[in-house]
Order: C-alpha cells, then structure tokens, then sequence
C-alpha cells in the first residue's frame, strides 16, 4: 500500500535499437507474445521510447530523411509501442479501462521535438504550401515546454500517450487488412494513401521467426488509428486523469501503449506534429467483464481527467474556415479542407507577429489548440474553428492590440539536396 | 447613461407575414437598403424571428412539408434576418467588432424547436440513416430548457445567432456565385450540392422592384456560411459576451442577423438542429478602421465570452469516430465521414438508456456537445470525437454505472403520406 | 408547456412606496400572511424592488443621509422582501428547493449603484480607513456592466439575490431574539452590533393591524444572514441556475426573496457592496419531504449553476492577508482581520494605475472577486486571499507589465457638511 | 538547453536526520548562511524533507506523541526548510518571482499523511469537538491519492509547497517578534497563541556556533505565515505553474522552501491538515528590480498556474456557516467562527454516508475544498462557504440521492493512554 514505488511492468533502453528489445513492437497482431502479465485493477509504471533519430540540434535533415541509415521512407515508418501486455481475467467482448494516472517524460532526458515531413516523404496536412522538412525542439521544464526554434511561447503540456489500445483478433485483423487494401486499390491520388503490412523492419517483440513472418505478412501498420480498437488516435485530451474504455478482441486484452506526447494541438496537423518524447506512463488496468455490450460500445470511449489546462473561454481566439480552398475552389461539405483553411487563417494572423510559416506550422501542430467542428450542414459549407490560446504566448496577441513585427528567429531547417 | 432603456433598432411583428416586414430579407446583396442606422460605438437591442410555421405541437407534419402552404421545397428555404443596418463611419477594409451582449428569447414566447427534415425535402447529416421528419419542441425555463419530446434531459442554453455577418460587396457576391456555380454544374451526386441565386420568395427589405428583381438574380442564398463575411457559419459558442470580428466589405457595412438558437451542438447535425427562436439580440457596434489589413484577416474571427456552461473536462463522455463508415468501407482522410461515425457511437450509446433513434438524433443537434477534431494525419484515418455532457442528463449516464431502459417517449413524427 | 410567458407570482410598481405594496414585507416573522400560493414543482417570475431612494447621480448625498427625509438612520434600514409565498405542501422539516432559473433587471431601468455608508450612518468593512459616504452608479449592457464612476472595468454580472429564505418560526424567532439580544446587551464596542426589534416603518405585507404590531415587536431584522433558514447571505455565487436546499419551519414555508444584485464580490466589504438593483427573479420550487433529517442540514446549502463566468485560474492576481493589522498589531487567528488586510493589499496594488481608495474599495465589493480562507491554523495567523480577475480591466493590471498613472476620474462623494 | 536533467541545487537524505543536514534549517533568521547560489534565471529542482516520524501504519500514536522521544512538544514543533538560496543580483526592495514548474513526490516514496494532533499537544481548528489524535494515510498514485483510512474518496492533488519566503531582514525579524511578543504577554486565553523564538533544536544550516545561537535566540519559528514574507501561508493553490512574487528583505534575498503537500483543503482545519510528503519542487527564479515599489507590494501575491483540477461549479455542493457557534451563542461578524461552523455543516453532511467524524475531519482538511468570505458585512453574522467537490467520492452524494450509510472502516486513532 504505497510504501514502495509502483512496480514497472516494463522498463526501456534508450541506448539499445528499439528492434532489439523484447518488451517492444511495432505491429498490431494477435500472435505478438505478451511481454508481461498485469493483474486487474493493478496500478503500473510502463516506459515508452519516442521516435528515435531525431537530435536535439538545429537542422532538419533529420526529418528530411528519417531512417536515412536504413534507407527507409516515411513510408516505412513505425512506431515501435511498448507491450503486448496481458491483462489477467480479459476475455474477447469486455472492456479494458485504462485510467491514466500520470505521464512524465524521463527526468534525464527533458526535451522532445515536433516535426514537418518532406512533401515527399511523409508529408503532412498543409503540405502542398509547406513542402520542406523543418523542426523545433521543446525544452521541459517542469509541467511547462518553451523552445528556442519558436521563441515567444510557452505552454502546460496536455501529457498524453499518442496511441493505445488491445490487440485486434484474428477476425478484426483481416478486416483491417480488407477495407485498406480496398482503399489503396482504388487509389487514383498521387499520393500513398493508406500503409498495408510490410515484412521490413518487423518487431514483433519475443515472437519466434515463425510468429514474426507471420506479423510481417499480417499485421496491421500503426500510422492509424482504427475504429475497433483506438490505436493511434491522437486524442490530445488523453491526459492525466483520463479514463479511456478499451474493447477488448483477444484473450488478455494485449494492451499497449506508446508514442508519448508532452502536447498535441486537435489534429495533430504537421503528422509529426505533437512534442514526441520517451518516458513513463503510470495506469490502472480494470476489466469491465462483458463491457463491449453493456455499453453498446463499437470503438472506444473517454473521460477527460480534471486537470487539463483552462486558460477561460474569453482567453481563446477562435478563427472560422470553410470548405472553400485557398484556390477558390467550392467543395462539398468537406470537413477536411475547412479545417486546412482554419488553420492557414491562423497562420496569416500570427505570422504578423514575425513568425515564419513553418513556425506557426509547427506550433499549431503542438501547442492545445481546440479544433472545433462547427457547422456540417448548411450545404454547401462545412465550417469548423480553431481556438488558439492566447495565454501561451508572452506577449499580447489579442486583436485589440497592434502587432508588431519582431525577430522571431527561425525553426531547423532540412539544408537544401 | 443607462437612466433608460437601450434603444431597439428594430421591432419585429410576430403576427405579420416576415415577407411583409421592412427591417427583414432574405438574401445576402449589397444593393439591399438599410433599414436603420447605428452610431459607432453604440449599443441597440435587435429584434430577430424565427423559421416561421413551425407550430408547439407533437406532430412533424410541419417539418415534412415546410412551407407546405406555399408549395416550396426546404431547397427553397430562406432564414428571415434583420437588417441590413449602416454602421455609421464603416468602410470597405474596416473591421466591424460586434459584441454579444445578450440574446434571449421574447418573454411571452418560452418555446424553440429542433427539426429533423425529410430526407427528400431537406435531409441532414445522417439523412441516409435517418430519413424521416421529425422535431421536438423545446420550454424555456430562464436560461434552461426541457422538452416533452425528450425527457431525462435538462440543460443551460448556450443562446446565439446562427447568422451574422456584413453584406457582401458586388465582387464578392460574383464570386460566391462563380464558385458554387462551378460546384452545381459539376454535381453528379443524387442530392442537391448548393442552392444557386432563387428569384421566387425574395424579400429586399424597403428595396424598388428593380433592386428587389435584381436581388433575386443574383443575391446570395442564407443557408450556408462563407469564408468572406461568416454569414450560417453555426458556431455554437458565439454567445453571450463573444465578440466577433467582421469584414467589411461596403460602405456603412450593411451588417445583418438572424436564425435565433438558444442552443446548438457542435455540427448542428440535424441541420434544423439547433433549438430554433424568436427573440432580441443585444449587440455592441464599434468599427476599426483598416481592421482587414491589420489583423491580416480573410474571414471572421471571434473570442467567446466568459459565461459557457462550464461541466468540467471530467464530467463529459467523449465518443471516437474514424474514416470507416458504417457500411465497413474505408474512406481517405473524410473527417465528415468521421464526424457522421462518431455522432452514431454518441446515438448507439444513450439507447441503452430507452431513447429512440430519432431523439438522440436531435438531442446531438442541439445539446451543447463537443465536436471535436482529434488526428487529422494518421492516413488513412481521420479520427474526430464528440464530447457528451453528462450533467445535462436528470439520470446517470456514466459508463460506470449499469444502464436501464426507461420508457422515454417519443418526440413528434410526421404522419404517413 | 411553454406555449404561453411564465406565471410572475407577485408584480411590483416602482413608482409606489413599498411600504405600501401588499406584496412587500421588512421584517422575518411567522405571522406575515402570505401574498400568494405557488404549487410544488412550479416555476414562477417574481418581481423585486432595490434599495429605494438612491439616485442615478454623481453625488453620494443619497448614500449619506439614507432614508434622509424619514430622518432613520442607516441602522433602521430594511430590505424589502418580496412574498411571503406559502408553497403547496411544504411543511415544518422538509427541504425547499429553490431553483434560480434566471435573474433579471427591469428591461426599463438598467442601471444600479453601489455604495458605501458614512461611517456615522451604516459604515462598512474599511470604514476606520475609509470613513466618507460615495457610491457609483453601473450601467446594464446585456450581461455586462460598466460604470462612468470606476472606468476602466467591465465585466459579467454574477447577478443573484443578496436575501432568500423561508420564514421562521415562532421558536426560531425567540431563538433569534435572545443570542442577539445577548450580544447587544454584552456589548462594550463603540459600534452599532445587531439591530434588535424595531416597531417603526414595519411594513407587513397584508397583516392586520395586530400582526403588524406583533411584527414591529419581534420581527427579526432583515439585515443578518442566519444560519437556520439562510436569508441576507449575500451569496455571490447564488446566481443563474443555483438550487438552493432551504429549511422549511412554518406550514407552506411562507418563502421570501429580494435584494437582487446585479454582481457582488465575496465579503459584500463596502456594505451597500453589491450592484443593488430591482428585477425579476425565476424560480423553480420543489417539496423535498422531511428533507432536513434526510440530508442532515441544519443550514441551507447549496450547488452552483453552470455559468458562472470563467476567466481561468491564471486570469487572478491573488493577494494575500494576514491577521497583523495595519497599525502593525498581531491578532489571533482573526480572519476577519485577515480578510481586511487582503482588501488592503489589493486597494494599493491598484491605486498604481490612478484610482482613487474609494473607487478600488467600491469595485472589490462588486466585482466578482474570490475571498479565500486560505489558512486558518497557522498560529497566530489566520491567512486570507482575494483574487482579482484582470479581464475585468480593460488594460492590462498583470504584475509583468508596469503600471502607469492614468486619469480615472472619481466615484460620487457626498458634499462635506 | 534541455539536453541533460534539470539541476538539483540542494538533494536531501531521507534516511538522515534533519538535524545534521546542510541544506536545512529550521527558523527564519537573515543570518543564517546561503547554502548555494542560484542565477537570476535559473530553473533549478530543490528537494524537500517531510514532517518526519510519521509511519505508514495504522496508529495515531505517532501524532498524539509527536517528537515523543526528544520530549518536545507540538508547541515546540518546526518544519524543516531547504535553503537559503542565494538568488544572483537580488537586493533589499527587488521582487523574487519563484516560478513554481512542478511538485513531485519522490518516486520511492510514494504516500504521504493527513493528521489531527491531540487538543493538549497541538490540536487544531476543531479541537473543542475533536481533541483526539487521529491521521490517514493516503497513498499515490501518479497524480491522485485515495487513503485506506478513508474510503470510497480519490482525487488529484493540488500539489504544492506550504512554505515559502524569502529570509527577513534584522528589522523585520525585530517587528515580527516585538508584536508576536505582544500577544504572548497580553494572552488569557487557555492555549497558546503565538510561538516565541525558542533555543532549543535550532538548526542554522551551516551556521557557525555563534551564529546558530543568535538564531536560536532571535530566530522566528515557521508555524505561522507572515505579512512581510509570506512563509507558512498554506495556500493550497500555490501549485504547479504558480507565479509568486516575493518581497526581498536582504542581499541574495536568502530563499527558502519547505513543507511540500500533495493537496490540501482551503484552511487546512485539522492544523496538520495537508497531505505531507517528501519531495522535490521545480523553480524558476527572476530577479524583479525594485519590484516592491513599482507592484505597491508590502505582502506576497501569487498568479494560479493554469493546471488546477476543475470539477465545474455545479460539481460542488456549498455549506454555509455563520457567526453563531454551535453552542447557540451569537459572535459579531467572527469569520473564523463562521468558517468553523461551515465545516461542521459539511460534517454533518458526510456522516450520514458512514463516515466517522474524524474522518471527515482529516478529509476536509487535505481535499480540495473552496473556503469562501460570502458576507462579511451583514451585522452581527459574517457568513462563510465551504465548496464540496462531489466527484472526490467514487459514490454520488449530490442531495438529490438519498444517502445511504456504508461501512466506512475507521482512520488511524491513537491508543488511550
């Protein structure tokens, strides 16, 4: 009873490859061994490793070419998540509550990185205006980040694990590997629009070779999330104090977690948008037997926890986009596009400030800005807002207020090929 | 100095046709005449209406067959605004700041009411599921309301127009009409995508017959918002104490409002989905000059007020929704389709509790829940989430505690053809 | 169901005394009649005067010589209380539920003051620092209020009723008498302490001649809060969708209502402290049978509505207080001394920016400021806060920013003797 | 620049005696020596002691007999500070702004206690009612705690430090113990009022001999919070993200901080009321020139930081308490009366769910609640809320669910003697 500090159920190496360490992985299958066994309504600690390769330093060829050492693209990115763990007594059709109790990056290592992908490698949401790689690096202080590549700003991190969830079974596996292999069939963008299974690079934690192969043929990639099970959600309200009900598909649940935030604005929206960082999040496991059904529940659901950050309604503000492109182009309806034009009309206001594009690119895409989807009927405009805290900058950005241009510095930058 | 009342700028009449009524129209055209004019800097009361016909009794006919009388297709409708009223100093590239001081219902009319359409005549967001006419009428109580049409549930209006906005210049005006002209000559969808310019039903305020026929030509339909003034934009949280922020874009501003709500949800799904009133708007006037310029502004902006209901992060459920619909087909990165998703595992949930379909269907609409966009880069997945407020329930609605069915009722249907 | 205004219970005429309104008593006793009957489970409108006699001027002469041409002293001063209502089946140890559904000023007169009394007529929290009459008067914009006598400031009413309570009985009542009788008798402080019985300008409602004399002789003063029925709380956070569980003593409850305030700050200091002003109050009343054994109450308590302003915890500038006086004296655990030091500490922050004592002393008895009893323990230091929101300024007061001398005119003084 | 941990500028021993450690000290005195400089600037981790001798078990003997084997008692009791830091550049009249980053508790140790001393060895805010020892002990668990002690209750600390000032100078120790001196000789009341300087179990830091016994001499004890430096003000919202602004009264503004608690009520009403832990707490320094002049400062203030948990105000139920004891006896305008009667409102309250009265004693001291000054001006009652957040307990006790008396097991009690 507290006398002695929570057991870790797993604990990291971050001067070890990722893919040599058995308590992670970087799949989604059933067949991934559990790494550890969690008994119901236990309270543990479990280490997370972040994005490795990205360095604490002033350019961005590392985002240019991430995994240029294993020639990889973007495309074969992954997140290697911490687990499977196996909770005792869940079976198929309960519900995993998980309640975050705490998450904190490693006390020796207090700094993470929000990134931009190349257009051609990874891209993002805006990238068809901002086509370069860029970064900035998050100093932690405390509860609080500030970063010398953003100056100007400063900020509670709304601490969250991007994703988590149980494994798929067998069944819903295959699924997944339908309805995407549909998509990129029918694909006629130029551009990748969904990942299927890759034998490369698999980690399927301590797997035989046999188990392995199999997960490099089947299993499901983590870039996103899913509707059975949550996954990469990205949800930045998945704070401290946050309880989220997790379906649970396979016998012992197989929950894991991973690729810690210290903040996230809604949408994430340079891709490698939030402040990636490793550390340690503490949860209580409790199974809820026969949930799925008595909460009539097809994908999961969450509480907030009450201590996320609360700057006032009046301390926000709020700029409107429209599903009308930057081209001038009508679109139908399109929640998507509203949301891109949402967010360059908040790039123009600050850029007043002397920000760059990429800057602000990279704050939106970190700092706990609310995306709101306002209005989704009145054909043929989808309208959605996002609310830009006014108190995580050190001077006044209110519109009442003029602005005035200052030395704003810069964020890395890949060097030119 | 407050030693009397503040001055109405306009009265509206209840009891008289709005098409009769000189401080309303129902077209965006910079032709349109004021009807009045206010000092900068004042402060005046405006009287709006509502979408007339729509009667406090428990049957949906009048929703199925919206302005039945006059033979015309909810493609047909109109919002009634008041206005357009010349802001006194207001110039094209000026900023008109418009402060919500109050909004509420007139006091010898305590009713509102949320609609579902047809869904050959109207439709709304889960039409395709949904595609009866439907509508619950909701009783004010002071700043609450309840309705008889769905019971256990009770909450604080976040009272609002769904309209305001600037009259468009001619420029723009052409180009609202070129670009969703583009959008209706390329439609190959079986539904109506845009509602082009309409000559039948116009009312031009105090407008000749030549301007009223040339409004009818070329004035802009009411029902959806654009990026250059706002206009429908449907934002939930322009409440009491917002301040928004205009673009003008003729002289004297010719701003204009409309389309009561005194309560919406994020999405106003149902698209009548907001609880829909008669009543007064309090507003503030003041006009920065060059304001466009200044705040580097292309569309509105605005900061709510300090008065939201506040439920606290933790007392609300939030429901995830993904880009796979319900039909199990993946779609690339569709945050609609996403928000359709996570509105029907908001809807799958409080059935549990006894309620039908069509209740939660215009209990979403209209209830201030949280649309959220959550991860809008994880391909091929946009995740959106909706945020349910607990506390507008008179029963417990936590996913902690077993749920009952209750005998819930019914809201109003309309009768078979 | 709300097809047609609310029911308003009892009407006021502000043109007439209010001595002479039969819906108007002054004083707490069993033996008023009451004015009219209201229903378990109904919601009515019930109208309330103000302080009467105060002037929308810039002279505090009225605030000096109150009630001057009835040549009474402040310490004869009444609320006039609007009721009593006697509610269909309340009696004796059942709980009333007082759902405030929404306050409201007379559309026709949006304005109200704040004072504070001569120190030889009334005085207040600082009268030994602050000993001169003054008062500013507050103009209603919406839910907002400004005052040409404090500029600088604007802010959203908390409006509540300062009184609320259901009557005594007659064992109450004697209770009443003798602890305060007690208190005067004991009395060795040069100052006014309790305000015993008072057969002038008693105003009964409909009482017989004999009631009202009875009522003269033991009617308790409306001044005091009391802890077994509640009445002069001057709660400010009563406000827009509080339930309050009031005791019941008497048969019907014979409940009573007034001293509406548009805004107040916790402690009232400056006595006539709150934005008085007259209005209507909405009221849901609920039975809760032998509610008093059920919830174990002794005192009325209370839950908050859900729109209260928020200006989030980092919006606050808190000042502290101890209890060593101002004349450098170590008192014991005083928090009353402790609160007038915070007051203290807040006045002189504030005078920085050019406001007179008096406007600073007036505006931290209106204004929405939160009173804390931080630590009460700590011999012999009892430890208050008072926090100031900034948004209420239209400057910036932060401690980051310097302050500069501004011209801020003057609240209304009395003219000297 | 966040490359490696944060700087720890004074690490504790807790195997150690207080007495012998070099960071320590347990007095306020201008000579005691810095034990490390900090850079104007600076963030910097300071680890904290806890009130030692207090076990993890299930008796309150340990509380009843504080320092039972040095023979000392309560009266005699200090807390142990970590300090006095040097800050660079700080000088007489500067402002230190002590940026509070974070609170944590040692990971190794990861509970903490809530205690009632006995009535004759320290006592407390209820000791005429509760005179016995009792404490719970709570246990952590990321950022909440729940307690064996005290079932059915969980919630998120607001975590912060009880103590913190900067040293006083010769002159302000003078006045402190001139007026403290004052009470102690005027006293007749039966309990100590004020704790005068004590020689005995001084420890100066890394004082000489002569210098610990001028200390131990002239040096003022840390039980009460002080105007001039703020000190031991248990204000439970001094926590993460916090601003304090604090006078400096010498060179190097000699800076201390102590007495870390993982929540506390507003009051702490049981004397040893918070959760007290061990720890370490994350600063940030800065140096504001002649800051006390230009704020108009003569007390500390504070900004919450953004962080603080939020329930909502209709989460809270609100007791209120009033100017008359429980013994019938009436008080002119006594705020500490007031607030001692509205903790007995909540108690009873509680008890009705099976709780133990010392219980909620101990509960309402560490939990979170909001001690609100309602009315402070309304002769002869001062009125006081208490703030009850309903979502600590994990079972509803809104007054609108009938309560139900649970077995609630006991806290810890002392044996008899």
């Amino acid at each position: 009873m507290g006398k002695q500090a929570l057991r870790t159920a797993a604990k990291v190496d971050l001067e070890k490859p990722a893919a040599e360490q058995d308590c992670l992985h970087n799949r989604w299958h059933p067949d991934i061994p559990s790494f550890a066994t969690i008994k119901n309504n236990e309270v543990v600690q479990i280490e997370c490793v972040d994005w490795s390769q990205i360095k604490n330093d002033d350019s961005a060829d590392d985002m240019k070419n991430v995994d240029l050492t294993k020639k990889i693209l973007i495309s074969e990115k992954v997140h290697y998540l911490t687990g499977p763990f196996e909770i005792e007594t869940a079976e198929p059709g309960d519900v995993l509550l998980v309640e975050i109790q705490d998450v904190q990056p490693f006390p020796d290592q207090p700094w993470g990185f929000t990134g931009v992908f190349d257009k051609n490698n990874g891209g993002g949401f805006l990238d068809e205006i901002y086509p370069k790689a860029a970064k900035a690096i998050w100093d932690f202080e405390g509860i609080f980040c500030s970063s010398r590549h953003i100056p100007g700003v400063r900020f509670a991190g709304l601490i969250h694990p991007g994703i988590l969830g149980c494994a798929p079974s067998a069944e819903v596996l295959a699924e997944w590997n339908r309805r995407e292999g549909e998509l990129i069939s029918a694909n006629t963008l130029d551009r990748v629009v969904a990942l299927p299974p890759l034998p490369q690079n698999v980690h399927a934690g301590t797997a035989s070779d046999d188990i392995k192969e199999k997960v490099g043929k089947e299993g499901a990639r983590t870039i996103p999330g899913r509707p059975e099970h949550g996954g990469n959600c990205d949800i930045k309200n998945l704070s401290r104090g946050s309880k989220v009900f997790l379906p649970v598909h396979v016998k012992g649940a197989k929950f894991s977690v991973g690729d810690l935030h210290f903040s996230q604005g809604d949408g994430e929206i340079s891709f490698c948008g939030a402040i990636e960082m490793a550390g340690v999040i503490t949860i209580k496991f409790t199974v809820m037997k026969e949930g799925m059904k008595q909460l009539g529940m097809k994908s999961p659901i969450y509480i907030p926890g009450p201590v996320e950050p609360q700057f006032g309604p009046g301390r926000h503000i709020y700029f409107e986009g429209f599903s009308v492109d930057h081209n001038g182009r009508q679109h139908y309806m399109d929640t998507t596009i509203a949301y891109r034009e949402t967010s360059l009309r908040c790039i123009e206001y600050l850029k007043r400030y002397g920000y760059d594009d990429y800057q602000i690119y990279l704050l939106l895409s970190c700092a706990p800005v609310q995306g709101h989807v306002a209005g989704i009927v009145d054909i043929p405009n989808a309208c959605t807002t996002m609310g830009l805290p006014m108190d995580i900058f050190d001077f006044d950005i209110s519109p009442h207020t003029p602005a005035q241009k200052r030395d704003m510095g810069s964020c890395a930058f890949a060097s030119d090929d």
